[in-house]
C-alpha cells in the first residue's frame, strides 16, 4: 500500500526521481498564479527535461487555447511545445470531433473554447455577453428563437454568465438528442478576499435548469490521462501528477493509477489534507496523494 | 391510508369541501400563467370564500411584494387582501426580523425583495444589473471591495444574475457569522418552447461557489405553512394545499401533514404524476398527492 500524504524529504525526492519517467502538472495554484510565476517553478519543470523526463502541463482552464498557453509559458519562462499542453477548452473540441460532431455548438465560454472550436471548423453561437432588459415575466421571453442546427452545449469558464445564457443553454438541453458537454466543474478559485467563482457555478446552474447532467472534460474526469496516455503511450505507474487540487488533480491521478503530489500553493490547504487523510468517505479517501511538497520549487534543491 | 393521487369526481369533491376549512392555493400554474387567468380560477376562489372557506395564497415567487400581489388579483378578479398573500419576499423579511437582524444585506434578487426589505427598514446592497467588464483573469477583481457591515446573503429570483454577483454573493459567504438565506430553490419553469430557469438555478451557483447551503423559504420548506399556523390558528388536518409542482408544493403539503391537490395546469405533467406514483425513493413518495384535478376550473361545478 502506497504511504498516504507524506512530505518528501531529500531521500523521497531521489526515489521519486528514479521510479517516474513522466511529469503531469496543473498550472493555477501549482505553477503560477494567474500572471505571477510561482518561486523557482520554471526552473523546476526545465530541469525536469533536461534530466530526460517528460513533462505535460494539464489545466481545467478553458479560456485559452492551447497555442495561447504555450504562449503564455514561453513569457514566464517556461520550455513548453504544444504538444505538452492538455487544456480543457483543446479536449473538448477532441471530443467533439472524435464523434464527428457536424451541427452547431451553443457556447457558454470564453474565448478559449471559441477559438478551438474555430481551428476545429465546428460552428459555434452564443460568445460574449447576453443580457435581459427589462422584466422576464412581462412577455419579454416571447422574442427568443432558437437555432434549429444546435446539436451540442458546451459549458466551460464564461465571466458573462447570465439568465439569458442560462436559459438557451437549458431550452436547447429540452432535446434529449442534443449533447451537453461541461469543459470543467471547479468550484472556485480561493483568492485573498475574495471566492472567484469556477466553471462549476455555471454548470451547476445549467444542470438545475435543464435537469441534465455534462459529460465532463476537465479533472477528476480521465479523460485528460487518457487522451496523453494513448497519445504519448506513457506508464501510469511511472507518470506523477502534481496538484494543488485534490478534489480535481489528485483524484484524477488515483483514478488512473498515477503516482499523484499535492501542493500547497493553491485551492487544497495543509488543514483540508490532514483532514481528507482522516476522512472515510471513499470521495474523500480518493483525493489523498501519495506526497506532499509545500511549493513545486522544493523540489529544485533534490534535482 | 390516504389514497394516492386519485382523480377527483362528484362525490369526492363533495366529502373535500365537508372536510376541509381552508385552501392553500400556490400561484403560477394553479391560478394563473403569467397574465393570464387560467379558466374559472378566480370564480373558484371567490366561490371558495363565500362558502366560508378560509383561502390562501402561497407563492414561491419573491418578485413581488405582498401588495403588489393584491394588486395583481384585483385585476385578475381575485378577491383577496394582503393577510391572504403570502410570498418568499415576504417570509424573507419575517424571518431575518425574527433573528432581530440589524446588519446590510447583500441581495441578489429582484424589486419584490427590495421593497420588503425597504418597508421592514433593513438596508441592503445589490439590487440589479451588475456586470464584469473585460477579462477576470488580468487583475479585473482587484477593485471589488466588500462592504464589512454585510451580514446576510439573501438569494431570489434575479434575472441579472452574472459572474460579479455570484462572485460577490459567495465571497460574503467566506465569513461563517453573515447568513444565507434563499427565498426558494424552485428550478425552472416550463414553457412551451423554452425552459425559463428558476431561483434553484442561481441558489446553485452561489452553493457550489461557496460550499454553502442556504436555509430556503418557500416550498417545500415548511417555513410557510408554519407561518401561517401561527398566525391564524389553522388545523392541518383540514387544510388542503393545491398545486402544480409536486416536487414544492405537495412535499411541502405532505411534510406538514396537510390534504394535497396537484393540478396538472403547470409544472408536474400527468407521466410525471404516474411515475412518482411508483417510486420508491422517500423523496419522491412524499411529491405524490391524494387528489388530482385536470385544472382548478374542474372544481367550480361541484361548488
Amino acid at each position: 500500500m502506497k504511504t498516504q500524504a507524506s512530505y518528501l524529504d531529500a531521500s523521497g525526492a531521489k526515489a521519486l526521481l528514479e521510479s517516474v519517467d513522466t511529469f503531469l502538472f496543473d498550472c493555477d495554484g501549482v505553477l503560477w498564479h494567474g500572471a505571477n510565476v510561482i518561486k523557482d517553478a520554471e526552473a523546476v519543470v526545465n530541469k525536469l527535461q533536461q534530466l530526460g523526463k517528460k513533462v505535460f502541463l494539464v489545466t481545467n482552464n478553458s479560456t485559452k487555447t492551447q497555442n495561447e498557453y504555450v504562449s503564455k509559458c514561453a513569457k514566464l519562462g517556461f520550455q513548453c511545445s504544444q504538444s505538452q499542453v492538455v487544456s480543457t477548452s483543446f479536449l473538448t473540441v477532441q471530443y467533439l470531433k472524435s464523434l464527428h460532431f457536424d451541427k452547431k455548438v451553443y457556447l457558454v465560454g470564453s474565448t478559449g473554447l471559441s477559438r478551438e472550436l474555430d481551428a476545429a471548423g465546428i460552428r459555434h453561437i452564443g460568445l460574449g455577453p447576453d443580457v435581459m432588459e427589462g422584466n422576464v415575466f412581462d412577455g419579454r421571453l416571447d422574442h427568443i428563437r432558437l437555432d434549429p442546427e444546435v446539436g451540442a452545449v458546451v459549458v466551460g469558464f464564461d465571466s458573462h454568465i447570465s439568465f439569458n445564457k442560462i436559459l438557451k443553454a437549458s431550452s436547447y438541453l429540452k432535446n434529449p438528442d442534443v449533447l451537453f458537454v461541461a469543459t470543467n466543474r471547479d468550484e472556485r478559485f480561493p483568492m485573498e478576499h475574495l471566492i472567484c467563482p469556477g466553471t462549476g457555478t455555471m454548470v451547476a446552474s445549467v444542470c438545475v435548469a435543464s435537469g441534465r447532467e455534462p459529460v465532463v472534460m476537465g479533472k477528476p474526469s480521465q479523460q485528460v490521462f487518457e487522451a496523453l496516455r494513448q497519445q504519448h503511450g506513457l506508464d501510469p505507474a511511472r507518470t506523477l501528477m502534481v496538484g494543488d487540487n485534490c478534489k480535481t488533480d489528485i483524484t484524477m491521478g488515483n483514478l488512473c493509477g498515477l503516482r499523484t503530489m499535492a501542493v500547497l500553493t493553491g485551492v487544497t490547504t495543509a488543514a483540508e489534507l490532514q483532514r481528507l487523510r482522516g476522512s472515510e468517505r471513499a470521495d474523500e479517501a480518493v483525493q489523498v496523494p501519495e506526497l506532499v511538497l509545500p511549493a513545486i520549487g522544493d523540489l529544485l534543491p533534490h534535482l
